[in-house]
């Protein structure tokens, strides 16, 4: 593929709401450039290797401007590197999107456009409030809280945007919400109207406060809810309680932070999702292979002398298959009345996958349960050799 | 799982842009009740055996009512299945998701919702239009165009809406788009401001026009489009042909029919897709396993005594595996010094999934080229004995 750049929405923040495409195209790249909102629970699928830049704001450091984001981006792609520009949401909905593709097109640079779930309809969503409802809302208007309502020559129309029918939703505006509401409901927005803000909307952090128009932000601040929010304004707010869906999920609101190997977490990290747990990924560990031995070396090219093989991981198990297949060898290189032996029913199935049906597996899936399991079926101490993979 | 209604956003249309979260459920689903629009290439996710529900107008039969389809899902759910209600673009943007929702509620049924890419922002971005974008506009309104304008009654305020500033977005408005611009324009929306109307939006089928406000409906007419369509009404319109990003497809354009049973048709229609091309998957032909048979038992049992393995395709390679599963067997049950032959890299690589490397591929890769690999290597007429797989 020749350089390339792609624009990738990343959907409000539940890591399920990203779309196919976009996470097809996140695990190939080979350099990511992201901003931090709504991307967090993403970076995980990046491969080990992907050079990871941080567009927003960070310790010591200020956010890239967006003609900085705009070079970094040609630079990346002249280097032929396959890039995806990781923006929170949708990369048209206030994410500067289209700037990004101007740069890039002076540049010659060819660009994919990936929409994402926008946080302005499933934050809401999230927490029951349907931005559209038969009867009772059938517009909706999304606008950014950033600018300053105050402010002479802003260019947000706020008092156009109070006698909007229907429901308005506005992100990014919890700093500026007490100037917003009183702006509103000066222009006529009715200050009896309920509204919400939804914190953290689609992550397991969520929290969200239903009120008025003119009450919101005291309760939003009783409640301890700030920034990130969205904020919907008008009377399907009033729905969140029929049609509140969440299921309870037992660990909801807990942080899980998982350290294993990066190759191995995805399958723990979506299990703990699927019970609402925030997981962390945070690898500690990396399985790497051992240099060249030549003990090793030996032993596999002895492998048919071999009685019993014993395979203690899915790591071992992978390796021992990348060895032999360096020497040329596959799985008839085993005796085909060796015994295999596995630790357990992931390592089961990772032999399987290699061809190879399993004679024997402990009842104790640890180390001295395969030894408790060959003693028992070896009574008459026929001479054992075995190959033993020790890393887990 | 108990009793359970996913209501999925499908997205848009384009089959890249169904979530992660939504594909999971639907490709796991007992049951589907879908809305044509925006699903048609999602079908092909759902496993055979799915029972699949359309809920929108088909050839002779009007579509279901919303209590029918309230009805049909809390119905399907106490059956026990996991039921998916699929919804074009997102279920709460005039997806009529709530009132499902309190449909599944009374009857006490536990509901999940999945959020999806909404037409609204993703026609407009295939098109080249930024729903909002930097000193152009800075919000963006959504309205169905369903009802009509004319009526009195009616609970959508154009007038209001014509005030509205920034970037308005009218769905389903095809039908009535000469009321719903004039109503616009008589209630003080300029004229002259760029529209644009987008048909099968991110779909291969998309076409779409740039006009003004008062234009668009004659030149959407003279381009021949119509229904389904996004109208986007605002100055972001008029930076279509700056921001277009749609790479030149070859097979833009194209629609495909793929005719592979549908377990390997998935890849092909990727690669289509890929390219451009409308991919319809309608698999004509279903590979099912030979009924037991003796003569194949037997032979299996003297696998060992074949001096050579000729595979001639994927499947023959997954059943020969799943026969030899049923009697034990596995990989070491061919001799160490058998020549193994595959037909092609894809048969070669079923094969290296099951523990053994390929000796021998023609460089034909069909069925006569193996032949041919087989007697260049075989001028002494070695006896051969081989397992054939025919089917392809």
């Amino acid at each position: 593929m020749s350089a390339h750049v792609a624009l990738v929405g990343a959907g409000p923040g539940d890591p399920g709401l990203l779309t196919v495409r976009g996470r097809e195209l996140l695990v190939a790249a080979d350099a990511v450039v992201f901003d931090r909102l709504g991307t967090e629970r993403l970076m995980g699928l990046c491969r080990p290797g992907a050079r990871l830049v941080d567009a927003g704001k960070a310790p010591g450091r200020a956010a890239l401007t967006q003609e900085e984001i705009g070079r970094t981006l040609v630079d990346l792609a002249r280097e032929g590197l396959r890039v995806v520009r990781l923006k929170g949401g949708d990369p048209f909905v206030f994410g500067r999107g289209g700037e990004e593709i101007i740069a890039l097109a002076d540049a010659g640079i060819p660009v994919e456009v990936v929409p994402g779930v926008t946080s302005a309809i499933a934050a809401p969503a999230y927490a029951g409030i349907p931005i559209t409802h038969r009867a009772v809302s059938t517009s909706s208007t999304v606008v950014t809280g950033h600018e300053d309502p105050t402010k002479p020559g802003e260019q947000t129309d706020w008092d156009a945007l109070a006698r909007v029918p229907g429901t308005l939703v506005v992100l990014m505006g919890m700093g500026r919400l007490p100037l917003i509401t009183e702006r509103l409901i000066a222009a006529g927005r009715d200050p009896g109207q309920p509204a919400a803000a939804v914190q953290w909307g689609t992550t397991p952090r969520q929290q969200h406060v239903v009120a008025t128009l003119a009450t919101l932000h005291d309760v939003a601040r009783a409640r301890g809810i700030g920034s990130p929010a969205v904020v919907v304004i008008g009377d399907v707010a009033g729905l969140s309680e029929r049609l509140a869906w969440r299921p309870q999920q037992v660990l909801k609101g807990r942080s899980v932070v998982v350290t294993r190997a990066r190759a191995q977490a995805s399958q723990l990290s979506e299990a703990l999702r699927a019970h609402g747990a925030d997981v962390i990924e945070m690898p500690v560990i990396r399985i790497e292979p051992l240099p060249a031995d030549e003990t090793i070396g030996g032993m596999l090219d002895r492998l048919r002398e071999y009685r019993a093989l014993v395979l203690t991981s899915v790591n071992g198990v992978e390796q021992l298959f990348a060895r032999m297949a360096e020497r040329g060898l596959d799985a008839r290189a085993i005796h085909p009345d060796a015994r295999i032996v596995a630790i357990g029913p992931a390592t089961a199935r990772a032999l399987e996958r290699h061809g190879l049906r399993v004679d024997t597996m402990p009842e104790r899936h640890v180390a001295e349960g395969i030894l408790d399991s060959l003693e028992a079926r070896n009574r008459e101490a026929e001479r054992l050799r075995y190959l033993a993979e020790t890393h887990r």
